[in-house]
């Protein structure tokens, strides 16, 4: 039993999808979220300075005393897991592996459509993952960088002609190669599932990377023994590197209930 | 006669619209330019945020001895220009005085629209300006959030579908309202000219701040006797915070010249 919070974060907004699900999967947890809002977008930038980010965020997350650490950005956790797990003494989990073995188990005609950032896609690390898994599994990959923009903006919703005229181009040459599995690379894009979903069809499986990971978490946690006492209720914490405001607004729209009050903003170039 | 060079910045590529007016303009003058690649967009932050990032900019270019900087950055340039003069005691010139100024001479109708970041939008710098000018004016604005992340993508051209459909959403209120001048507040947007005036029709006057910049630029420096000498041929050498490679690609589209031999990594953190 630990009742020591676990910490997460994410270039922006995004990781919220994650944080939602591992709030309902294990309502006894404390969460002490990081958003580096005031440097999103992660997806397109190099990787030296993903690493850079990514240092400065663990360091930050590390000023508490975690359990665990969960990278819930589809960039990190493509470019920075390794090193990230090197330089720290407790668990640091990614959100690639349990999203590749969903898919590589989900799908039946062998072909994987792959939708991430521009680095996540440079990565291969999906592509790896899935290999080791199902040897036999075909991968199309696509970078999209206009979704987190999009996300980000608040502009992900069914009926929105922006978003649906991006994820429409982005898109077709899934449709084209006919998968019957879409990994949605990127933990700001479950915003956009029904967009998504409309556009690729009923016959489509889609992998919501930041909810495989939550349940992973949960698994690996209760493994390790290091869940919350029962009956606990787990409260969560959130720090951004912008704007507090600008933050609440939107993450009130992601977590579906209101964040004001527990939100703080954090000079991450300190770490 | 000042052969020192002038120093530009902007969050990332942009500020190359500006850059190209000033060669053409200022053909003696050497450049440094500064792009802040690593950080980009700047568009949606807090003004403390934009403060904090301008300032380091800053720093970096007057590690060079320059006799001048522009500030080829919509967003600084509302937001944080009154600091950094504060700061300095070498000139610090912004796209705006020039921009508003040519918006409130070439509207007939009296009707400007302007469009620009969240921070631009939210400054109210321009409408300020254009108010000293032409009392009478009537400014009518709009954020356009998804245009810097398109541009920065090369998402740019007539025939993008996206960049069409964004484009055509932002600038409905400004046809129905009929204005006759648009100021396209952002250094990013002259590169979204045929798209923006294939909306608007010919009747609009799309006016670049970048371009409107530069021949402030060139005037005030003829007045302060501070123009290289005549004849002289001028260098420009460029400085991102992120890869020089994907700055190389995109801005040798946007400067229509190969820039890959001058452009140089800088550790924006350190100033």
């Amino acid at each position: 039993m630990d009742n020591r919070p676990i910490g997460v974060f994410d270039s922006g907004l995004g990781g919220l999808t994650a944080v939602r699900e591992l709030q309902r999967l294990l309502p006894g947890e404390d969460i002490i979220y990081f958003g580096d809002t005031a440097r999103v977008p992660y997806g397109g930038r190099s990787r030296d300075t993903l690493v850079r980010y990514a240092r400065q965020d663990v360091a930050f997350l590390r000023t508490f005393d975690l359990k665990a650490i969960v990278i819930a950005c589809g960039t990190v956790s493509t470019t920075a897991l390794d090193v990230l797990t090197e330089e720290n003494d407790i668990p640091i989990w990614g959100v690639v592996e349990p999203a590749a073995e969903a898919a590589a188990q989900s799908t039946k005609n062998g072909l994987v459509g792959l939708i991430g950032t521009q680095a996540t896609i440079r990565s291969g690390a999906y592509e790896r993952r899935i290999a080791a898994e199902a040897p036999g599994v075909r991968v199309l990959s696509r970078a999209c960088p206009l979704f987190v923009p999009l996300v980000e903006n608040g502009r992900f919703r069914p009926g929105d002609v922006v978003a649906e005229t991006v994820a429409a181009e982005y898109l077709e040459p899934f449709q084209d190669a006919g998968v019957d599995t879409l990994v949605l690379g990127c933990t700001h894009y479950p915003l956009l599932t029904e967009v998504i979903g409309n556009c690729m069809g009923p016959g489509v499986t889609l992998v919501n990377v930041g909810e495989k990971c939550a349940r992973r978490v949960a698994e690996r946690l209760g493994g390790m023994a290091a869940l919350a006492e029962p009956g606990r209720r787990g409260e969560s914490r959130y720090y951004v590197s912008d704007s507090v405001e600008d933050f609440s607004r939107l993450a009130s729209i992601f977590l579906r209930q209101d964040v004001a009050a527990e939100v703080t903003q954090v000079d991450i170039w300190r770490y």
